[in-house]
């Protein structure tokens, strides 16, 4: 019998006996519980309790807010072994690498701590003769955030601490695929002493989706996700009225300059294009090698790297690369290699049939390594969000940087080189929103904020960090005149008490 | 033989032999001249013409763009009656107020001056171990504007000279009916270095609009209007992927306390409800009374005002009110006026039966005052956009608080009080963007932003000021890290040079 | 036998041999502990030790070190009830007030967790042509700061946390007069995870400062405590080439309108006035009542409220009101008091006698009240830093303003009213850095600074809050150009590997 | 007959008939004015002027003292040809040179253009319950600067500009050596609309200049100069009490590492170490080579630039270099070459016997260079304010670093490389304000501030920048709360009126 993993509303775990679905252990291939897909009803009561404990968590200090931002931040820490067990489990990444992107999601909530230096506005004093003039931040309401399978904790902490320690309340969709360590996490939110119905989670699908987007209480909307989907919520938010960020998908290149230090790219690029499978949006899957002498000498070096992985169960932390989501995605994967070589790249790792020891079920798919690859190709335009590798040859940073920017995808890009100008000039001229030098994942820290250029993000501000502040906010601008009343002037004497 | 009115493109006046529309001169009814109406192609000329003017100007440093900006002001300035004559020709205000109109226009070339300083991004030393991060503010690119006749100086101002000192071109299309200040304005831009192609002005109609939304070039949408035509931009500029700012209509509503300094109220109120004849976005077009006693007062002092204030043509300047800007708008706004005292409304001076002499065929409506109007009435309810004030009577700061928080618009609002805690109270619980306390028309300084609440603005980021700086911007953020490359190590004797 | 209580040096306890001097209990007037005084070569080794730990320190990543505030702050917390007995049987104040004091203290830590977010730099690309120009705030080294008595643990925590977050280590010499609170705190940052030598403590008297004013490593002294030493602080190191900020003395003056609420007025006067026994540099010491009518109510309604306040041992939480701090301050506090009486005040309330059962030695003076007091006498122009306030009356608003802006100081102040206007006009025109409404110990949050005028404070920047890290740390500005190397033009393949 | 300079007190030319001294053309050694030397009484007369001024000045709104600024700006590019003859005449450096040295000046006055949003203090909503805080940045009332022969016209506009935008009224204590451009500017400062007293100009020597720092009306004070009378300015001013930024002498090192780009990198050099002969505290006077083959390639090609030099009259635009300021500089200059060849460097260049016909008796020394410079020589270790440039040899980035740390200015300084690594390496452990990375006088741009380390500057905020605006105003911080005073509660129909 499988454990169903249902919503957390007004501060309570409910179950409503509705739809639900399995989930299962990608090592495995086996179901390991099931999720409850919320109705419209249900949703909608996780919004209602949001509104109805939004104005006193509104009117709450925001020093008073950040105090549970601390005491969250402790707990997380605390608590980190089962929630990495719980990702591991229904996501298949290994533990250390669910350690890692908990680490991320800590340091989120680290910076949702600093809210009152945050949330400071603007003072104006005589912006006109006795006139002055200042701007508050202040919360939009109830708050919704949708969230992906490949980061289940780390997605929902850019998102909704920022959101309450601004004064909003939240509804959360985090993905149905692997729901329970979000709600573990949530948990540990009301032991911190956030109070009930601040956070509300529901898991749920397309329904559960629109009936955020289409309530009239829900004054903004987060998303992370692919580009098809962020650009339905960005247009269904639009029509909607609300404000909305909708960050979408990613091809992330590298550049490796002829003066590459090569053995710095090569580790970086193991993990950067095989971590977590390849299931991150600021995975590498392309590298842009400048001249044929470093392409001939990282094909050769990756090669060597990729034959030492090892590949097996998320849950045994020796292992460096885990499964991906599901079969789904293993075969979708599998097809992009076979039509990488139909397209007549040349494969130099083949993944497809790797076969994992005692988790022969699982839904693993090998390191695979493509050279000769050409834009035209499949493996290239699309992203596969698997453990596959395109290397693509030019002549000169210029064919590197117009390549890079004709791609729909404006995520993360880096290059590698020890050249100050060379460097300089490709950041400058890059359509892409993070950009690393000699930084495989140029993810920035919880104090910057996060977003791609293009078909990447779709909305004005970021994601965390300082944008996070603006979008979960609301500008207000008073003006102020006073008129003398007498009280300081006149016959000070007769004023009536 | 009138004068027809065409298009600014790559720095040369532009007529194509289209479609043309006649424009008046409200004050006296008669057509003065004549604008062309842009089509596709033509606004995909400007389109292109600001695109082919972008990599140049993207790569003038701000500071160089700074002083395009500082000759621009001077130049305003110096022209300021010829523009204020186009202003109130074709629209109809009084000089002294196209004149404010312009002040207010100018004070944003003086924010855009500081360009410099403006688009600092922020550096993190030592984001990891040798590590560095920064975020820099890059220009979009094309980015396109869409104005209202009722400023059609100061609103322009508001967007295009914040959009190119961010390094971004620019093309507008401002209101139809009174096209000439606007070009005129442009021009002096070039005077002052701003290079061709930067700023493009078009004239147009729905086709013009539809032609820029639908643009894969332009990068963004800056729209100021009517809240139905706002939500139409923005949800259109979604689907089409862009970042969008859509300010829209509003009824702003002042609340005067019992201890109201009534002199300086009904002073404020005066130049709030009828300047411009209430064609303002931030026009005060409910006064909300807290009590008879002060009810009372008002009124009679209003009505007494009222019997002085001069009407007449804009061009006149000792007139204090000019016409309505079209036929029809003179006839929607009498229309409102009778349905308000069909609803029951109180009429206390009537404006419907206003002649001025010598100017019979103007577009004139008299200011017009109603008592005891109630919530469910439509000039209430309804934007009117004319020189109508309508006082509610309520019983307590409570009161006045839900109705203006249940009013579909949030854009500007006031409240007349000599006490600190009811201000306080006001400002904090206003469902409204931008209050003033004491101050009728909070609209903010320059360098402060303008937005509006609930469907008065869609979008995250109000328009000038600092957030325009952020809305004609994209965060890059890089995250940088040097490998040793033994310069300053090895064998430093040897390196190739 | 007595303990005594030494240096933390290198994160061990130090204890040389050298002279001591007793510590009490101010609420027995027993002696309870030793305090050794350091001497030059104590003192010296403990800015070795600084020195010595710096650059691990200054190269420890700002995120790092903020890992240790976050700890610290939790250990403050756990270990509050230990460090609140040390200060109340040190110092003398009621236990209920040294929480507070403490609170107060941790929420400088919790800014100081901010710390990666508050060191950013700006970012300025293209200040010229190619040329990018950055700030970044460095730390300075070897730190100093001298504290006084009446905070034992929050003063320190309002400048080593800040200073340390930024990368410099430090040398703390707190109060002699009760040093345990202190040690016990830096015990607990060690334990918190700040390496050894980052912080030090050194007890001592003018010996110690004197070689922390003279030693050429040590970079800047933050100092509070009276204004004649605070001013030979400030021109010592300016003689020594070191940035100082030097807060003194201070005579706040609260000024009660003819609209005051009176009982919120009186409730934070009892408190302002008398807590901690007035020995606090935010003490309201002066109440300037507006008209006699405001004056005779307050007299009246303080006189009959400190008839009910209960003083007695600072041990038992009972109590609202415990001793001074030494024998010499009870008997200085003593002869203000005469001397008011032979100047002419009225004295409505004498605390001269007050005998305290069980603790007939204890260094006790009751609350004591003056009224008529003039700006002649000495109980006006002078700290008392005891339990007397003055009420001293006045015609006008512009009377209390002349009269608080003649004083030599310019700490906190505060008005109580009701009217926007009054308020406005006194903040905008007192010479004072604090400043209250309706608030009567107006001490900025900690993300605020800290900072009188006048001779209330020497320097440019405040204590805490944004200011500290503008004076823990130092402007460096990069200005950087890339020349093209060749390897993004040129023959990129024959580049040297 | 000679023209005599005076001052400019309360908007007036002023001549006492006090002590005067002669001005000098060092071009041609002739007397071409006189100046006269404040007195006490004079000085006082401008600081009483200054006070005067004050308090409307202060009330001014930023944005209308903005426009001041603009107007300034304005003013100063049509008069630059008159200023940069003024300044070329009575300093000598070449009209080019001048004209560079105004449009610096004129950048700050844009900065100052500004100020509106500069003066931007930061507001938190809900400090505490109800309760709101915010800071203010105050003017500090009458501020004092003291400025050096070098750059007569931008130094001064370094400093008053930006304190007299906060709010402030200024005296100026300009150098003595070179008057005019200075009071020139100040009279366009009036035209431009500043309010008489708000500026005033006092020439003058040591008694001018103890009479500000004992004047107990001045506030603050900024100096530029020498290190010793920075040091005896910072700590007179700090014993009375004011704050003080005190701008000292240099030693700028450049480094060339093996891998630099010489031909830029010499190019860059001449004009650093020669332009305005050497006369700047900016000037690059040494040159750090890492490995004899850079060192050797350097030292030629200088020796063949050096030659044709074209060195002559400042008023000569065709000119490339200037005289020094006086005989006696040139004699202590000559002195310096002296010492470096008795102490056993080798003089590469020798400008001592520089004759520049038809200007025989300008104070003239041609380019010098000197190769195989050591630390112990005094022509490293003093500033020697002239055309002498030393080439120190190092084998080590690292060996170059301790050199300059190990120097007692750390005012400016550059490292010549292509590689990344190197320059992050220089920028972060190099104690040095000011840095340049392939720019040889890293001065930041007027929106960044001007600051050297070690005994180069005092105090603790940098000139001009955001530092200005810190250090010409004081935080102000408001706590308020409102008492509920029955406005929105209570009975509101009986409320007084």
């Amino acid at each position: 019998m499988t454990n169903t993993v249902g919503h957390l509303i007004g501060g309570e775990r409910v179950l409503t006996g509705g739809r639900t679905q399995p989930v299962y252990n990608p090592s495995t291939g086996e179901v390991c519980g099931a999720v409850e897909l919320a109705s419209v009803e249900t949703v909608e009561q996780a919004i209602a309790n949001a509104a109805a404990a939004y104005p006193a968590w509104r009117n709450t200090p925001p020093a008073k807010r950040a105090q549970v931002m601390f005491r969250f931040k402790m707990l997380l820490e605390e608590n980190a072994d089962e929630i990495c067990e719980l990702i591991s489990t229904e996501h298949g990444k290994v533990l250390h690498d669910a350690r890692g992107e908990l680490q991320r999601g800590i340091e989120n909530v680290e910076f949702a701590c600093g809210i009152p230096q945050l949330l400071k506005g603007e003072h104006s004093k005589n912006a006109g003769p006795d006139i002055d003039s200042w701007s508050e931040f202040q919360p939009l309401g109830v708050v919704a955030g949708i969230t992906p399978f490949n980061f289940p904790a780390m997605v929902p902490l850019w998102m909704w601490p920022a959101a309450v320690a601004c004064g909003n309340t939240f509804v959360l969709k985090p993905s149905e695929r692997d729901p329970s360590s979000v709600l573990k996490i949530a948990e540990l939110a009301l032991e911190a002493g956030l109070p009930k119905g601040v956070l509300n989670v529901v898991n749920g699908d397309k329904e559960a989706v629109d009936t955020l987007l289409h309530s009239s209480t829900v004054q903004a909307v987060s998303f992370v996700g692919s580009t098809p989907i962020a650009e339905y919520i960005y247009s269904e938010a639009a029509k909607n009225g609300k404000r909305c960020q909708a960050l979408g998908g990613a091809k992330n290149h590298s550049v490796l300059m002829p003066d590459t230090d090569l053995e710095n790219a090569v580790n970086a690029m193991m993990g950067a294009a095989y971590g977590s499978c390849g299931e991150r949006c600021m995975a590498l899957s392309v590298a842009v090698t400048v001249g044929d002498e470093i392409a001939d000498k990282l094909v050769a070096s990756l090669k060597e790297q990729i034959a030492g992985l090892k590949v097996g169960s998320g849950l045994d932390n020796s292992n460096e690369m885990g499964p991906l989501i599901t079969a789904d995605a293993q075969k979708k994967v599998k097809g992009y290699i076979d039509a990488g070589v139909e397209q007549g790249a040349e494969l130099v790792v083949d993944g497809r049939d790797l076969v994992v020891p005692g988790h022969e079920n699982g839904y693993f798919v090998g390191a695979t390594l493509f050279d000769k690859v050409t834009p035209d190709m499949s493996i290239y335009t699309d992203e596969i969000f698997g453990p596959v590798l395109a290397v693509v040859r030019v002549d000169s940073l210029e064919e590197a940087i117009k390549l890079i920017n004709d791609h729909e995808y404006g995520n993360g890009t880096c290059i590698f080189t020890r050249d100050g100008e060379a460097a300089r000039y490709f950041t400058d001229n890059i359509l892409v929103g993070m950009v690393g030098v000699n930084v495989p994942l140029p993810v920035p820290v919880s104090y910057h904020s996060f977003g791609g250029w293009k078909r990447s993000l779709f909305g004005d501000l970021s994601a965390y960090g300082p944008d996070a502040v603006r979008f979960y906010t609301r500008r207000k601008t008073i003006t102020q005149r006073w008129p003398s009343s007498g009280v300081r002037e006149g016959v000070v004497y007769s004023f009536p008490s």
